[in-house]
């Protein structure tokens, strides 16, 4: 992932969360068939974003909404995207214990053909994150778990105090830090564990206990963008070192073109893709 | 969800989580392709249990591990079940925010081939609920949240001890509690909100407090059978007129037939079945 990030230039990754209603019309011309056009608009997005940014994040359920078909564009994306260069993760928040997370891990993570990474949802505990963490260990994969999320509803459960004066995702920090620790072969070279952790850049307040308390998570960053995090949001992110984060940008880049005059759309979505890795390169000093 | 325990004499569902590895032989044999095996297991299954409980819960997990051909077998065995005359739980406990949750509602709930129940997770917070409770409202069908789960690890979440008194799982009850009657039609006639919450079988303790929280919520009780939970253990999930709760069991039914002779293994199945209505009609009173 670092040096993904290092040879790209910026800690940027591009979310590819494609909504039929706001495609081009160029794309949806002529193309009844949703999955389709969503196909072909994702792969516009890929081309115009890969000189410029080292990671796309594939949101999963704008795929799952056409089931079958839409799950095989999803897995079409990810490999576009490998062969373009860029590390893919796949934003799918999955959540169980016992086999059923074992699937989840054969089916969505695990494979030459599956992504680099995979959000998962520690809820139900560090038991259920274990068969994530084993497939993620002998593949040279990674997670990103839900810490602190961007939304402002995440506050209802995720600020509450603890009689211990932890706040509920720092308890969560926690648990996330200990499983990611809790085998060797989880840390690599560089220090960081295969766990990683989802942490928004609308919460720069929280993000400083969360770095502190993780520090060998790698942070996952949305917010960016469309949902108001800008760069001194996301500062609480990253180490001294300017390592520790990638912060991603779905609606603000991928459909960048909304704002544009009459140039092709895939050139304003590359245009927003170099910008959000300048925009980045400069954050990661 | 009432009126169909009422008629099938129990409040029981059985959880269909197939396993490759432990098909019957019969199923397995001169078929290499996992999926169809799998589909082939399913439908004997249904066919098995179909007159003695009134709901299947289906695990999405052990079908998405074979990706779109996986995902196509799931909303088959959706179909199927509920052509039987079952009510059928997707359990797919998806969590998201925005438009991700309702894409997720539109692909896993919607519809008249969609389930009519879809586990959720409430991580994110009331607002990631939302998409899912409108798609829900719209079209007469049901959700249930992670409160409290079955597995040992959940604990280390969910039972924290908040500054206010309450354990994390008690407030994630409280948020299940509101956004269940935050509008008038997410209630029914019966009193229960069409948002009902999941809590283990294997926590009688926690259901009591669970239970005098979410007076409007229907539980869904996993943890029955193989994972230890007991008659005593449930009785708490239960309002005292029996309704409440629905109790679901998946390997100790579905695999009975592991510990059976040399009858066919649907018999095993259907008398697991049966069993299990016979526990819960006694339990439910």
């Amino acid at each position: 992932m670092h040096k993904a990030c290092r040879d790209k230039g910026a800690p940027a990754c591009v979310g590819l969360d494609p909504v039929l209603e706001r495609l081009p019309a160029a794309v949806r011309q002529g193309e009844p068939d949703p999955v389709k056009a969503i196909r072909r608009f994702c792969l516009g997005v890929l081309e115009a974003v890969a000189d410029h940014v080292p990671c796309v994040k594939v949101q999963s359920a704008c795929f799952e909404r056409y089931r079958a078909a839409g799950f095989d564009a999803f897995f079409e994306m990810i490999e576009r995207a490998r062969a373009l260069g860029m590390l893919v993760i796949a934003d799918a928040k999955r959540g169980d214990i016992d086999a059923s997370s074992a699937h989840y891990a054969a089916g969505l993570l695990a494979g030459a053909d599956g992504p680099d990474a995979l959000t998962v949802n520690a809820y139900l505990g560090a038991d259920g994150l274990e068969p994530f963490l084993r497939v993620a260990s002998r593949e040279g994969k990674g997670l990103f778990a839900l810490v602190r999320t961007s939304n402002p509803g995440g506050d209802a459960l995720q600020s509450l105090r603890l009689a211990d004066g932890r706040s509920v995702s720092e308890a969560v920090a926690d648990l996330i830090a200990e499983a990611g620790a809790a085998q060797a072969d989880y840390l690599g070279d560089s220090g960081y564990s295969l766990l990683g952790a989802v942490v928004g850049a609308t919460k720069p307040q929280d993000a400083v206990a969360l770095r502190a308390r993780m520090p060998q998570q790698i942070f996952l960053v949305p917010g960016w963008g469309a949902q108001g995090g800008g760069a001194r949001d996301v500062q609480a992110c990253f180490k001294p070192d300017g390592t520790g984060a990638i912060v991603t940008a779905s609606r603000s880049v991928i459909y960048a073109f909304e704002a544009a005059g009459d140039e092709p759309w895939t050139r304003a979505v590359e245009r927003a893709a170099r910008d959000l890795k300048q925009q980045l390169a400069f954050v990661a000093g």
